[in-house]
């Protein structure tokens, strides 16, 4: 769905951000790129800012004005952070984001944004079959370009679907594994004089609430337990080669 | 909630990126920014990217490394694009973002975010209680260290829900009115012969289904209902000027 959705840059004035623009698609999974009404001033300063989006960058074409560069779209979205009269039917990115992803389904899709300075012009709003609007806060609404362009290409990506977030390698750790790692540590902590056996009842509750506030998976069960065990071994081992145990040893 | 969300730069290399955090968390509500363990270089490309978010800039402090930056905020999230043993239990700025304005209304909160070549090393990794991993296309996954923020700040701004989309001034058209208007319109299709008497019920429901596909507000049944009286209007005055109707004019 996201190769059909087309980003339109209407009278871009700053490079830079055109060639941020790129990074930003490529980021998104986007790559089709159309400047209306103007073009690259300064190619250094775009391929510098589009990093590794070069590819989007030297695919994007040139037309001659907003309705060129729609013409084969069938939806229209047009990003305004202005009001007025005819702009009062905003959504914002995320309320169109699946009816943009089902018409990409379908056709050509375009995001129309406006120049940096006044943004789309009222005859450039009237070529646009929907209007969108981006959060911000009142005390400064102006996003730069790219970070406009950022915001809507990201809810496009999230609404796809198609991001995997990284798989949890270690599951999470069963009850009974846990259970025997609890008792480990019991067994430790009496062994250290942490608690007496007559409140190790009430001190493992604790114990529990730390360690299982949060997940804990197979491999962070192993790591407690090893820290119990390890310590039982020390213990133990003072014990052996120190008899009298409380006897000083550089402390 | 959001005055307690610190951002935390990490050894920041470019000083237009860290001037374009600023504008972007002016533009998120946000407001407090820390630098740790790098100043910023070139205070003029600074100040350019930042536009009107000079405020954001200029109360910006700069700190030794990210173990002062955060050394008085509960939650630390780090953001890391990289995978490894200790970075499995990433979760998008999503998902984090309820917990996230949760620990913000009883302390204070630090995003943390590395250097724009490497990111947040696995030093700095461990001082982060929660990692989180941006949604990002696999064929180019490096986003730009403002937009970056960009995302993690706007799912706060959302979620944190200050926003308040523009008003629809023009509320939705009660059925009866868009009747009169649908009456209106029969009443001049027939009249200009659009539709022979026979047909018009058929026809009628091609029109209702254009006309009623989306939303119409009282000022668009305003709208439609002048065009009906107005065709009208031009009809009844060509009658009574050109009695014998199908006389060449012009055409």
């Amino acid at each position: 769905m996201l190769e059909a959705v087309r980003i339109v840059l209407t009278r871009p004035i700053y490079s830079g951000n055109i060639g941020a623009v790129c990074r930003v698609m490529a980021n998104m999974g986007l790559s089709d790129l159309v400047l209306a009404g103007a073009g690259i001033a300064d190619p250094v300063e775009a391929r510098k800012m589009a990093c590794g989006a070069r590819d989007v960058l030297e695919a994007c074409r040139q037309v001659g004005g907003l309705a060129a560069a729609v013409a084969d779209c069938t939806l229209v979205i047009g990003a305004t952070a202005r009001e007025g009269l005819y702009r009062q039917h905003c959504r914002t990115p995320r309320e169109w984001a699946p009816e943009i992803l089902a018409a990409a389904q379908a056709g050509r899709v375009a995001l129309v944004f406006g120049p940096e300075d006044n943004g789309l012009n009222n005859s450039e709003i009237a070529l646009c079959t929907r209007l969108m609007r981006i959060p911000s806060s009142p005390a400064y609404a102006s996003l730069n370009l790219s970070h406009a362009v950022m915001i809507c290409a990201y809810e496009l990506f999230v609404a796809a679907g198609v991001f995997t977030p990284p798989a949890e390698k270690s599951v999470e750790a069963l009850s009974a594994k846990k259970e025997r790692m609890f008792a480990l540590w019991e067994r430790m902590l009496l062994k250290i004089g942490f608690m007496e056996p007559v409140m190790a009842a009430h001190m493992m509750q604790g114990v529990r609430r730390i360690f299982t506030r949060g997940r804990l998976s197979d491999d962070d069960v192993r790591i407690l337990m090893g820290i119990a065990r390890q310590v039982e071994w020390y213990v133990d081992k003072r014990k052996q080669s120190r008899p009298a145990p409380g006897a000083a040893d550089g402390a």
